[in-house]
């Protein structure tokens, strides 16, 4: 396994692989890996010859408030964890490698920012968007893995390949849950026991709105009403941010329920902020 | 020389041609093709092996008072131009091919879009960064080339290019004048007889302004004021948009004149907008 730090030399080993006719797998992430990331490199490994995984904890995509310099970093963790899943190279910059002095390029999906975590997380999408950006023109992929855990992210990389017409795949994988529920995350670490306990509520709370929505409910208010009161009389310390309901589309709000719709959670539990999100396909 | 329509087949082309070790190099144009576009043609033709030119009036780059509807068009002129500067393809698309429904994608280079036409044409570069990351993720080209008659535009591009480590090599090729000066542009052909007249004031007023640069003056305001008076003085129908003296790194404006500088004048001659420019390096 190869471990790149530097853009020029991961572009010229990309382009010679593609060269080779050699078809590239990419799984951006920002290390702390867990399951949820083991289980992406497994699907995209299926689809590839060479595997390239990055590490890299973008400042941009953080809020001046938020946990840029706590975010969990263990890339020797990271690194054997890769080896074991074949990782063939890890990309693996600095900052500075990453963002010169006077940068001043973006990239923003408008619209599909503006609700779910857009709204509470100024400027993150944008932050998300243009690392993708540069990360894929440094890499060169053939098809890329992106977690549904993350939805609202998945689905703007998905617009944002579209829209700039990058000839790249987009590969989802479904979210990868622990035993109780509680979708993986690297933020997860942050949680005390008496908060790990609480965890799966988020969970819990969307899997009964599939219930209602199932028994026949299509008011989306009375949906997350529900959802909120049911999190509220299970716990002492989740503080609830959203609950939203959209359509997988455009990813604005529906005050009734009907196509597939995506209802996401957020919410602090202690300093953890936690998110998940189902989807649900009306006939 | 083949004439594709459709970005897949643009992508298909593209890929096959690079798998195959052939260097692309690329011109994009609003077609009305001019000796500006074919010198770009031509020097892009000494550096590549297989020559792509797009045709695409952009809508996304005029704002709604601008001359999107009346821009010149002339695809079988420019088809004859490009066959005889032996242009391997020329990609043509639709408008509804480039900006399919629910567009919302862009790319943005902040600061530099500041001034000069930035300031005038509020989302004009916006929209060109958009449509040139489009057309480079479609023609996937090697080397790119772009006219110092739109210096912003060129450095805007760079600076994208860099930022966004697209692998792509930039080009930049300098203005091509008619015999009396005046910058070649397609928007020159909305001068009537008197208004071409004076127009080749601006690329005087440019050239008045290196002599005094020459003889020691350095301050930006004097210059400018000197530019102004020269072509009030001398025209009748000349109403000047800007004229601005820049730095050539972040186009932010100079009160003294170091380094190396941009000056850049924009004007109406009737209902063209003109605009030209020109470097100087002071030791």
């Amino acid at each position: 396994m190869e471990i790149i730090k530097k853009i020029k030399e991961m572009q010229k080993r990309a382009e010679e692989l593609r060269l080779k006719g050699k078809k590239i797998g990419f799984v951006p992430t920002m290390g702390a890996l867990h399951e949820g990331h083991l289980t992406l490199m497994r699907e995209t490994r299926k689809k590839c010859d060479i595997l390239i995984v990055s590490i890299f904890v973008n400042p941009i995509q953080f809020g001046p408030k938020e946990d840029f310099r706590e975010y969990p970093r263990d890339f020797e963790g990271d690194r054997k964890k890769c080896e074991n899943e074949g990782v063939d190279i890890i990309f693996y910059p600095d900052v500075n490698e990453m963002y010169p002095e006077n940068f001043s390029t973006y990239v923003e999906v408008e619209k599909l920012s503006e609700h779910l975590c857009g709204k509470f997380r100024p400027g993150h999408f944008k932050g998300v968007t243009t690392v993708v950006m540069k990360l894929f023109n440094i890499v060169k992929p053939h098809i890329v893995a992106f977690g549904w855990k993350d939805a609202q992210q998945l689905l703007i990389i998905k617009r944002m390949i579209r829209d700039l017409n990058m000839d790249i795949e987009i590969l989802p994988v479904e979210t990868v849950r622990e035993e109780d529920g509680l979708a993986m995350s690297s933020r997860n670490m942050y949680l005390n026991e008496k908060e790990r306990k609480e965890a799966p509520l988020l969970y819990k709370s969307l899997l009964l709105a599939k219930e209602l929505i199932e028994k026949g409910e299509r008011n989306s208010l009375n949906i997350i009403n529900k959802m909120q009161e049911f999190i509220e009389n299970n716990s002492e310390n989740i503080r609830i941010q959203y609950i939203e309901i959209v359509d997988t589309e455009n990813l604005q709000p529906l005050k009734e329920i009907k196509g597939e719709i995506l209802i996401g959670i957020a919410a602090y539990l202690g300093k953890a902020r936690l998110i998940d999100n189902i989807r649900i396909k009306i006939d």
